[in-house]
């Protein structure tokens, strides 16, 4: 349904969205952007081809498609039911996709008013983190009408390996509240492991290659065990994030009655990581929070 | 260095123990067998080719190896030091392998014991499960002396796709321990995950699906996910097995110093599981006590 | 200064407020209620002479001081900002005294907004429970202007048997965090305690009866001890409303950096609670998610 | 039944023994102690009128009650029926009283033995800390025979001001470590709620004093509130001492099925004060842990 000639808007131009846009871009896509910084919309236009605009109201005009990848809840409210927001510029039929991770809440919400106005919302968070968006293989969670996700999953394959309908509108959003609940305990799992392995005086890094061909291996053991091991978290997915992702999973689960204790606990380790100065640490650093010492 | 001609023990055909001698009868070792309910030790008998002993001690005569694979540190102490234990009749140079899952204190222990008495102990604690046991495809983590190691892998290799010298004596034992604590923080963050999901109302088994592509994937998120979503659980590695594996962690801490507030929690939870009856469900069973409607 | 020619308003007349307005009465103020369902105060002002009116902005008319007990943040909006709410109509130099339990950042924010309309606010939560209500023998935790607070505390004192001045705006609310975040852990310990007594085959009123006399003594052990052990739970400070103190305080934590990890939990453990139906429960059936089988 | 005439054995003058011998001393009963390092037996000695004997087994001939302070489970095995230990030459009918905090097992086991041999075993911690030893106003929690608690309750009130009888044989233990579990989350609560209010900028002494009327009131808030703000830990119940207690309580909740999170969690919390250099302060160091900046 959509073509090269498709008008397509993106809003937010961060370590995620950058990359992404580019990725329609050279899908050649018309592709206009905005940044609330235009310095970084400059900069991408001079990297790719295309054109960009001065708010998202101006953006949306026209438009297509309008993608989003903004920080939390508030942001995403300001770039689009704020006063300048896209959604009171957007054409009927077009469809708003937002990838920032929201609440469901929000992405309902936002779903409602764009019915009444009639165009469409679709909430599609996405996992693989920064080098995923690069290279144009993150996994996309998506919430919506299965119609609309059907004509604009060729156009988000532009740089995903996998695009997923997961339900109706707020889905997308809690299937990746799933994900991040699952990194947590996780995470603090492996960390009290190497932990442990380290006051015990094992060779860590061995004991990593052999348990993680068994039932004990994990995405993260294989690709941040041994940063773990070497205290090296200058990189990957910042802890404010993950704090702020695992708020929006305690508020939900307030909501739909489900119990999380773990979720909540490593919630309040993440503050002590923060306390430490972790702020943009990768999730990984959980770890230090138990070798004070070092 | 060991033939075909070599002398093999082995003590304790339980669920593990069972194979993994048939294993080595297969492999055309000379296989002796000793279980302490005899019954058992008949069948294998009757399964595979090899003699029995009456006791440990009556065993352990004239072998070159004797392996075990029984319960807990009292157990083990048993059928080593106790009145008609191995550990009494073994021959100098002869090597004790045991496989049972245990205290790194008694397996220093019994290395010492050994040293004194010119005979070899390695700890060697395995994990894979009972299909591993009986596919012949386990982990097997080893404390001990380098050259003992050298001279018993092949053999060991029978039933093992990895072999591993971790380091001194209780050092297999202490590996085995960070595979467990990784597990527990892990599961109790995967049974939270699919808890969440079903109150969220998702179909968990797409969302699993799609998730375990990424930074949330895992071994027990691949094998035991969708599983959970079934509350199937008459299965795999019990309960029961998992406390006292905890409790071995949980002491070992208490002694280097490490602190483990997940696992020690997550120990605590798996009470809440034996309390529903759960001793004998595998250890994704940990799920029962969210959903307690269910 | 307030004499008993003042006249005063009370809004919401709910388990505490109706008696709290009720002390003001017997004390001789002219007091002025209103209750969103208007039977509680056609029911209040046969108990008790004064009047009543139809909304908050109606009954802050021409008011000396106006008082209100509500729900939580969203209520006391409503009362005083929303639509109706009292704030539109209320004198200048008049004083609005809040004794729900709310978040900081609503205190401060209805301070900053009466403060630019030219009367004052006092956040002022309570504790002392219905008993202390009708008693009229509350704690309560001020936060305001200190002038403002001398001239009220003697009012307040018609319900009260301590009126302390915490400091500025929200210091009130933040004071009673303090307090509900103390009665967490303390109620999960006492919790844990009865149940392991039991399990242990002790008389547990015995035991409280000689251990209430040392370290481990509370107001909880002497008040809800022998509760816990009867498991009647029909009165007191209900799960819901703990529930919603606590996130108060986890929302509070988030933003002034102290790190809560037993608060967190304990907030679960009463997501179990309420799963029980314990919605209405008082807190110290905190015990009822660890003696399942009763 | 015991009078001035009878003959008193008192084994261990730690902290606590020390002055508890001393008050039975001055009583006027005929003490006689021992003391692992003599020297203190000689000060003791120097101090208070009595004799001492240089080992458990020499101390306990021809005594009618003998009394022991010690350590842990080992220690009191060593002092009784250890090599050199008092069950060896205590005479029939003579009564074993021991005021170490230890497991519910080693009280059963020593129970079984001294009925096997014709003496009395009593089972009898204390709780009151060292003011209470000195000033003899300790609580004694009592498990063992009724007629012979009956005798000796006079005795032991020489530095009590509770002495109870709880049940049989292990039932002072237990009751003991229900005192401990409710220290143990209740101390974390306060804690939360101290490090809580001082992020909040609160006049944290101010608060105590004014939630101390209420519900969150507990012995800890009145006698160590104020020392926790002033981060003082040097005096008071050790960590070291605590750690091994909650090890008593969590071996013991493993056999008879309860579950105790908080308690677990709490136990590896002060692992961390211990990684802190924390082993002698009083256990309401805890908050140590979570203010780490200072
Ligand atoms: N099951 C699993 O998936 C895994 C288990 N392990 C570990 O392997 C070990 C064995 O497990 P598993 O085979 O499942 O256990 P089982 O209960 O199936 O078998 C235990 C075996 O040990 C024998 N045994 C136990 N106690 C004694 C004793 N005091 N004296 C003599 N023999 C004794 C039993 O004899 P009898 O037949 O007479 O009862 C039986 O042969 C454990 O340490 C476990 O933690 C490790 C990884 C995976
Ligand atoms: N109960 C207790 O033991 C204690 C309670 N508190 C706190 O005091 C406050 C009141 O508690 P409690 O009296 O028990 O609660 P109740 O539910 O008994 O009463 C609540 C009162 O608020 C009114 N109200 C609620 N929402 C609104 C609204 N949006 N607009 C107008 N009126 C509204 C209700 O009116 P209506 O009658 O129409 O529903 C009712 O009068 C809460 O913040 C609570 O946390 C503090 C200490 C102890
Ligand atoms: N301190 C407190 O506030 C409280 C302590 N308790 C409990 O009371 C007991 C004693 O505590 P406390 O007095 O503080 O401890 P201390 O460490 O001050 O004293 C321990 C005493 O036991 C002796 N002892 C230890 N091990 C042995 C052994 N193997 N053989 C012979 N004697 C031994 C020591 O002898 P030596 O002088 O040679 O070291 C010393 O006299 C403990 O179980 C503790 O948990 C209970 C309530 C409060």
């Amino acid at each position: 349904m959509y073509d090269k000639n498709s008008k397509i808007g993106f809003i937010g131009l961060g370590t995620m969205g950058y990359p992404m846009a580019g990725h329609l871009a050279q899908q050649g896509y018309q592709v206009s952007v905005y940044n609330r910084t235009p310095a970084k919309a400059t900069q991408w236009q001079a990297q790719y081809s295309g054109t960009s605009a001065k708010t998202p109201a101006e953006l949306a005009q026209g438009m297509d498609i309008v993608f989003s990848c903004v920080g939390n809840d508030n942001d995403l409210r300001a770039v689009t039911i704020g006063e300048q927001g896209a959604f009171h510029t957007l054409a009927p039929h077009a469809v708003f996709i937002d990838h920032s991770t929201t609440s469901a809440d929000i992405a309902r919400e936002l779903f409602s008013i764009a019915q009444a106005k009639g165009f469409h919302f679709l909430d599609a968070p996405v996992s693989g983190g920064q080098s995923g968006a690069e290279k144009g293989i993150l996994t996309v969670m998506v919430g919506g009408e299965a119609e609309i996700f059907a004509q604009v999953q060729p156009v988000i394959s532009a740089y995903a390996k996998a695009v997923t309908l997961m339900g109706n509108a707020g889905m997308g959003q809690l299937t990746k509240m799933v994900n991040q609940i699952c990194i947590a305990g996780l995470l603090q799992g492996l960390s009290e492991a190497v932990h442990f392995g380290e006051q015990a005086g094992l060779d860590m890094k061995l004991v990593l290659d052999v348990i993680s061909k068994g039932a004990a291996q994990s995405w993260q053991m294989e690709n941040r065990g041994k940063t773990m091991v070497d205290k090296a978290f200058n990189f990957g997915f910042a802890v404010d994030w993950m704090r702020k992702d695992l708020g929006l999973c305690l508020t939900e689960a307030r909501q739909n009655g489900a119990t999380l204790p773990i979720t909540a606990l490593v919630d309040q380790f993440y503050a002590d990581v923060q306390d430490k100065g972790g702020n943009r640490w990768d999730t990984s650093s959980l770890i230090t929070r138990l070798t004070r010492k070092i």
